[in-house]
């Protein structure tokens, strides 16, 4: 039988301990990290969620305790009573917050005993992701992991705080809603009241966001659970959390200029780093032309540059026709990287193979020059040319890609980036933000033979461009942002539509009838027609944020109970199989399995 | 075409204009609530969500203003500059908080037309909640309803300020679980990648709380989405928030400690109210003698009193008899009360039906005695005693009810609650709290014939009743506790069970066996096993907790998108039908609906 606790209290956390508290008693509760014996003597590192403290037993100070403790194992609970002593000269951690300390223990109570964990929980031990899932209450012990939780904690305190002071209302909006068939797939949720109806889990609150402002809430925000039944990349998650944010009477600089404070603010309360504001722009063109992608990590150049200008009139014919067929040539230029093994090259041909771009040329500038295969169809004044525009210098290897646009931009901006991190260009500790803002609104799909969205309809366009939306819609510039962190995006919005000359506009020009319009949309296309306000706002993505801000490599190690890339959790072992009464309660049944 | 907002930039809301602000140029944005014609003069009042503000259009200090003032109509969304002044002597409003003060509006913007609603939107206007509900966008533009949601995130922000103050870290835990086949019935997800199995929505974060306290995380706390598919009462929604909080190393007192504290905060915060603590506890036993239930409202007495021993040797068999089957005689003085006509007392009648009472004996205090068909069956001795148990006094009605325990003290407790109401004992603005302790930890089940848990398996039980579980399990009471405020369970909890030999003991007692108890419970078993604390929590019904602090009638006046009775949203149409292809994908089909 275990002992009770009884009355006692505990005086503060073993992690806090400190040598100002030399010479009082203390009462601490906690997992026994570690037992050691010396001779008589019983050491036990007692850990909580601050850290650890070194206990000491002496037999003859308290027999009955030492008697006690000779009997416990790692991660046996227990509670002590002690005084705090100095350790002996000698022994002192330096290492350890409470390492000048230990505490003379003269009570112990055993409150729980414990198996031997399935896997060492210190930070030390490499462990299979599916064993610590499995035991992830286990998991979650291990300090590396308590700190990423806590760091959650503090980011969504500094969030709340923030737009508060900003005289944001948090607003809850339904779980239970509506699906539509617009974006990815909805989670479902069979009603039973109401046979043959579903409701869909919300894959953002964004509908329900801009009707608050419509009535009159002036500033939003909620920390809030949105859906997406994906399959999983390795860092998405089914469930994933969003600080959403939407504001009235506002333009672009408005929300910027609030959620940039926000995130500054969060940097500091977190990091202790102080991000220097306003928190640099670039438009999308502009991120496109240098960086291949509309989310650069500014943490390195290592800047794309195009050729197609110089390679136009070549004698090269690849590079010359793709550009007459309406595409682009791009390159980089790798800084040092000349003595790049054949196999290194082949790596990163294969790289770009994956985003479409049929081959990578490449060139190493040596003093004799360009040691490339294709180096012999380009004259000096081609040659001098290409050297100037990508700055190379004897030692650098230039790569590059002749595609469409978006194939030799999506390729190289991505080889960039890889390149980045192989080089060890993208420190974990350095962060570099950047404002994204003039995306187009509209893409055209040559598929569907129409433009879509490229944020969703509701989108506002740029007011000077405005005039566009009639002869050249492609041109249209949106009010959309997205805030970009090292190459990832944290953040995205955008100044909505409120206006109905406009939407119906914009649904004109995305095919969109007025009867599916309606269908998919109608309460907030009512709601525009009674008075909607200016507005806009944003969404942050707050796993990924924290998985930045902790130099997390997985999205898992930020979330307590995450699901694998097969969306189980493979604690509760959910989902599960369900009762047949419920399926019938619910007028749904299986289908059969494909076979 | 609208005008647009352009570079203006809000000065202040509209409902923070004061005399201070006399002479000062503003910018102000909102909604027309009314538009005057004084002759020349047009007068509009201007609202946002801090209030209201009197605009003054001249057509001689700004003509063109003014000419487009005269086409605003109600709701048109505006932007305005102008100077603020003090309003015409005899023309202050003392009821308004800008009574003071109007703004002569030297530029007008309208930024948005709107269509004439389809229902006032000021505080007089009663309007059917169907149609509240259908337009929620247009209802939540009502200054009551806004009020309630603004006090709903100063209720939040309180509560996790406390907590954070207290050392509590805000958790995350995942809305996609397993169903657990306990309790309420589960809203179910079904699985696209994994076919045939189902998500379940979370009825509380129970398991995964207690999981975090075995990880170590100390105290926890999460403001949190449940989820009950139930045929749902009036103040019952699908979807509902809870404040949950879950504490390691701690006991009873510990618990109930922090949070009386927390919600004395929240009172303070929002209501400027000082409540004095700690607050009054009564035990289970005591609150069922008194008051019949669990959840007592203490603003009023018109307490309950147990006569069986004063009848069980009366001439009046029909309490005699229930007396000796093993029921129970109780009375409640209604004070003042003799005055009650036939049909009140025939009404009160049809009420104990309700709860199962087979009837209602009932007795006028006169100056002649008791007027009563009852009285006859009494000698005088005994009715001296029931007069004097129940301070019986001229006037007063006196009303009784012979059953099994059970009914007895269900029928009158709530006849008590009910004639409390009717009489105007209940009133809106006294808050009286009290913590009820002791509950009994197992309850007979006859159809079963085995014990269930009152509160769930996990709870623990008294230390010094843990002897009892071997032999006589209906006495023990538990480690729980509710906090009742007016008559109304705003929470509950308990401290849990961490020790193994005593959850076992607890399941033999269930009935649940080895198997049944690693199906249902397997993970949290298992977690117990690796060195759980001592912890236990607590959780609150939010939208309860509102909707007493603002003094509403529905549930439905403090959450932004409510669900109507029959779990739909009139305004989104959720639940509604999905593709025949979604289903597809989620193998799952329709089953036929029922002739």
């Amino acid at each position: 039988m275990n002992d009770i606790l009884g009355d006692w209290k505990r005086s503060q956390y073993c992690g806090q301990l400190t040598a100002a508290e030399i010479g009082k008693e203390v009462c601490l509760m906690g997992w026994v990290q570690r037992r050691r014996d010396h001779g008589g003597l019983i050491f036990i590192d007692l850990r909580d969620r601050e850290g650890i403290v070194q206990l000491a037993l002496d037999p003859d100070r308290d027999p009955e305790a030492h008697k006690k403790a000779d009997t416990v194992r790692s991660e046996f609970v227990l509670a002590v009573k002690g005084k705090v002593s100095p350790r002996p000269a000698g022994t002192v951690n330096p290492k350890m917050k409470t390492g000048e300390v230990e505490v003379e223990v003269s009570e112990l109570r055993i409150l729980n005993t414990a198996k031997t964990p399935p896997f060492m929980l210190d930070e030390y031990t490499e462990v299979a992701e599916n064993l610590r899932l499995k035991y992830r209450y286990l998991d979650l012990r291990r300090p590396a992991i308590q700190n990423n939780l806590m760091l959650r904690h503090r980011v969504t305190r500094t969030v709340r705080r923030y737009l508060d002071g900003q005289g944001f209302l948090e607003i809850e909006t339904p779980v239970l809603t509506k699906s539509t068939p617009e974006g990815a797939r909805d989670y479902l949720v069979p009603s039973r009241v109401n046979p043959g109806t579903f409701y869909a889990l919300p894959q953002s609150p964004q509908l329900f966001k801009q009707l608050l402002m419509v009535s009159g809430f002036d500033r939003y925000c909620q920390i809030v659970k949105c859906f997406r039944d994906e399959d999983l990349r390795a860092d998405r998650q089914p469930e994933f959390t969003q600080i959403d944010c939407e504001m009235s009477f506002v333009d672009r600089e408005d929300v910027i200029g609030i959620m940039q404070g926000m995130i500054a603010a969060v940097f500091k309360e977190t990091l202790g780093i102080d991000v220097s504001l306003p928190m640099p722009r670039m438009t999308y063109a502009e991120a496109m032309a240098r960086f291949g992608v509309d989310n650069p990590d500014l943490r390195f150049d290592l800047e794309l540059v195009e050729l197609s200008n110089l390679v136009k009139e070549s004698g090269f014919k690849v590079f010359a026709d793709v550009v007459k067929d309406g595409g682009i040539v791009k390159a980089l230029n790798a800084k040092g990287c000349g003595s790049f093994s054949r196999k290194e090259i082949d790596d990163l041909t294969e790289f770009v193979k994956i985003y479409g771009a049929k081959g990578l040329a490449y060139v190493k500038v040596t003093e004799a020059g360009w040691q490339s295969p294709i180096a012999k169809f380009f004259n000096d004044k081609e040659l001098e040319a290409m050297n100037r525009a990508l700055k190379a210098e004897v030692g650098d290897l230039l790569l590059f890609v002749a595609d469409s646009y978006r194939v030799a931009n999506e390729s190289l901006g991505r080889l960039r980036v890889n390149l980045g991190h192989k080089l060890g260009l993208a420190k974990k500790d350095e962060f570099r933000f950047v404002w994204i803002t003039e995306f187009p609104l509209l893409e055209w799909d040559g598929e569907a033979r129409r433009h879509v969205a490229v944020h969703h309809p509701f989108t506002a366009p740029l007011d000077e461009d405005v005039p566009l939306l009639d002869g050249d819609p492609g041109k249209v510039r949106a009010k959309a942002y997205d805030l970009v962190l090292n190459g990832s995006e944290i953040g995205g919005g955008s100044i909505r539509i409120h206006d109905q000359a406009v939407q119906s506009k914009m649904f004109d020009l995305l095919g969109i009838g007025a009867e599916e319009a309606r269908e998919k949309f109608g309460f907030l296309l009512d709601a525009l027609e009674f008075g909607a306000p200016p507005h806009g706002g944003i969404a942050f993505g707050l796993d990924r944020l924290v998985m930045i801000l902790t130099g997390s490599d997985s999205i898992r190690d930020v979330i307590a109970f995450p699901k694998t890339q097969k969306a189980t959790c493979l604690m509760s072992e959910a989902p599960g199989g369900v009762d047949e009464k419920q399926l019938r309660e619910l007028s749904i049944r299986l289908a059969a399995r494909p076979k």
